[in-house]
């Protein structure tokens, strides 16, 4: 039987600062019903992405800033309930890339659908998670073309127990590297240490002075900075810059909640000191490569090379408050919410 | 007969903002002899170039500071009088490439000392601009290896008129781009499009808003911009990437003399907006191409394809008012002084 209500998040107002529950409201309306091409989705989980932040912002960037009013826009794992579109059935687990929202229910002209194996093998979540673009296409490519690895290369990754630093960690392993982790508390660190093989992780909350610790850890200077999180964090990278680094910019989320223009790193100078190179990462690019990358990275999971985290919050309503944990530093690994209707 | 005193430029006190003759002072100092291995020489003309402010600060930087009471370091260009060196004649003209100094006179134990020829082709002083690598190695570099310009690309280049700037541009309309200049002045804005061959010109000082002036200027957006300024500057032209630009970042002359902590440019995520990619130009890292570029340097020249402009200056005495020209945005080409005993 077709729901009748939907509920949603929608974005009220933009938010100042973190977003909170009076920027992101939650609402019951109606469903309509499936038009000619459509599918209607049942979501099981959402995806809580750093980047959803910023298109909830009114700034330039890469797409389109969510809509006052509009449900809050995201990547979501779902069954199809019903299709009027050729390549879906009812039954079909799906994914929405960056189409669908944070809601009960979803109508998706078949848009960035894509449908998801729902074999007993892996959990179709994976694909919000590890098969994901956000968690594993990105760091793959942001590590493998972008960073540029040799092996004997120091590697620092800023936010690294986050989905796509800790992933972005073990690629560099992989390839031979010397992977040093920035993170947020002292059972974050141990983690990367102890189960994902990072070489020496630092609770960056706990230096008095970042730019030295690094130093300390990382006494050749770094090759590779894979960062995720820019502001202080990059500042204190940059000062330790082996000639010819290579930066991978992933994100700088310390600037996501920022009301007021966030000055670049004050120490932008040391890029041409080292003749290092900055490089902006959009995972889109390669889009030609992902069959190829997605094999790679299940053949890594398969022979155990490769480990992940799920951050798993139950309940539509639980999802600001979760939202938030990724700003604090809070999450492990990759940050999902799983609706009631979901069956694994 | 030898010189018996050396009349010289030192560092005084570390300038705060631009330097002054209070922070640059001249002395007279008794000539010491000759030593073994050593080169005396008699400079004719001294480079001024943006770098030198960055050795008088205390930063860390590429380079050693210069230290307090000592000449400031400098390419020269001169005349061997007397060489206890065995590869070195008396007569012989030279340069010495960033360790000679602001002075009539320098004994140099051989050290990054070249010879250049006298042959009546070129005036010597060439190789202290169009033939150094500051004027003409370091644009070559920096547009054809940092830049990678595509005949059809936009080009921007900042302080456009300046001795790397001036020459940057013709390179990329050598390769088929459309280049536009950032000037101070009107009159050199004229200079870049009706003597260097630059598509369009815009007065920065002149505008309200560069960013939007860029804009109308350049609706095709910028697949390079070629930076020397930095600041706001640097700003303006990341609100106009194309997707997958190139920032060669050359200098920063915009912060040079700030005495405070100077923030990397606002707009730091139109990097990863645009799959961008910033590149930290050191010439140095090409030394095994120097005589290729060199070769097609000359080639451009003697067949006109290539224009510059030397700024010449008269009087070792003159030389911190010239100096200051650079940060004003005064100096069209090569800023040079001529000292005395130039002959030619």
């Amino acid at each position: 039987m077709s729901p009748v209500t939907n509920r949603q998040l929608y974005l009220h107002q933009r938010p100042v600062g973190i977003p909170t529950a009076d920027d992101i409201r939650l609402r019951t309306v109606d469903m309509t019903t499936v038009g000619d091409g459509e599918v209607l989705i049942e979501n099981h989980y959402l995806s809580l992405d750093p980047a959803i932040r910023d298109w909830m912002s009114g700034n330039d960037t890469y797409m389109e800033p969510i809509g006052i009013g509009e449900c809050i826009r995201s990547t979501t794992l779902g069954k199809v309930l019903e299709s009027r579109h050729p390549d879906f059935v009812a039954g079909d687990y799906v994914q929405g890339l960056a189409v669908n929202g944070w809601e009960e229910y979803t109508i998706n002209p078949g848009e960035l659908l894509s449908k998801v194996p729902n074999d007993g093998k892996y959990p179709p979540r994976y694909y919000l998670s590890i098969f994901s673009g956000a968690m594993g296409l990105t760091p793959y490519f942001g590590m493998l073309e972008l960073g540029c690895p040799v092996a004997g290369d120091t590697v620092l990754i800023s936010a690294a127990a986050g989905a796509v630093g800790s992933i972005a960690g073990q690629i560099a392993k992989l390839k031979g590297c010397r992977v040093v982790g920035l993170t947020g508390t002292n059972e974050k660190a141990e983690w990367l240490v102890n189960e994902l093989g990072f070489d020496a992780a630092i609770n960056y909350k706990e230096c008095e002075n970042l730019s030295e610790e690094i130093s300390k850890v990382c006494p050749e200077r770094l090759d590779i900075f894979f960062d995720n999180v820019g502001g202080k964090i990059l500042d204190a990278a940059l000062l330790n810059l082996s000639d010819h680094a290579r930066i991978v910019f992933c994100g700088a989320i310390s600037s996501y909640n920022a009301s007021e223009p966030v000055p670049g790193p004050y120490n932008y100078w040391q890029i041409l000191a080292h003749s290092a190179t900055v490089k902006g990462l959009l995972t889109t690019n390669y889009v030609d490569q992902f069959d190829r990358a997605n094999t790679e990275i299940r053949e890594w999971l398969e022979s155990g090379k490769l480990r992940f985290s799920e951050d798993i919050v139950d309940g539509i309503e639980n999802t600001v408050e979760a939202y938030t944990r990724l700003f604090s530093g809070m999450n492990k690994g990759k940050l999902l919410v799983r609706l009631a209707a979901a069956d694994q």
